[in-house]
């Protein structure tokens, strides 16, 4: 297995997290016509009120990339980062398991 | 959606990431036959040489619950003891993505 995984947290602005969630949900929506992402979830952690973490699953990760140059990627990170203070990522190997 | 999400970190001994990966994707298997988890990646990052992190989302959390009473996890968890000096859990409410 050569897929590729991502945990992405996004710290917001106070009182702006629910946005930045629609927005991200949006680029979820946007992923089903994506050929090479597997999972693309949006979460909120129930210990922190200012954070989303997003878990990706990739084919491969060139598809990952790929995916960031497209136009409308673009415009949504474009219109998300007014709201996000810090980015932090974990890329990660994906082994195997249930449900990839 | 009232899913349930679970980032969980294993640390290992030195040399024993190996060993606990093995037992996790046994852990994986065993899963395909558990009903209400939609998820079980097992997964090792690219900047640590010991550690693990595993992905999971259940379809409730009190399905994430019942599933650490059954015998055969209680066994692998009991067999996984030995290699493991830490764990750190990031729960997690899923809003919504693609491939839940």
């Amino acid at each position: 297995m050569s897929k590729f995984g991502l945990y992405t947290k996004f710290k917001t602005h106070e009182g702006q997290r629910d946005a930045l969630v629609d927005l991200l949900l949006a680029v979820a929506s946007g992923m089903e016509s994506v050929e090479g992402c597997d999972l693309y979830v949006v979460n909120i952690p129930d210990n922190e009120t200012n954070s989303i973490w997003v878990t990706e699953i990739w084919n491969d990760p060139s598809a990952h990339k790929a995916s960031l140059t497209l136009e409308e990627a673009r415009v949504l990170i474009e219109r998300a980062k007014p709201f996000i203070t810090g980015i932090e990522q974990i890329k990660l190997n994906p082994l195997g398991g249930k449900g990839i």
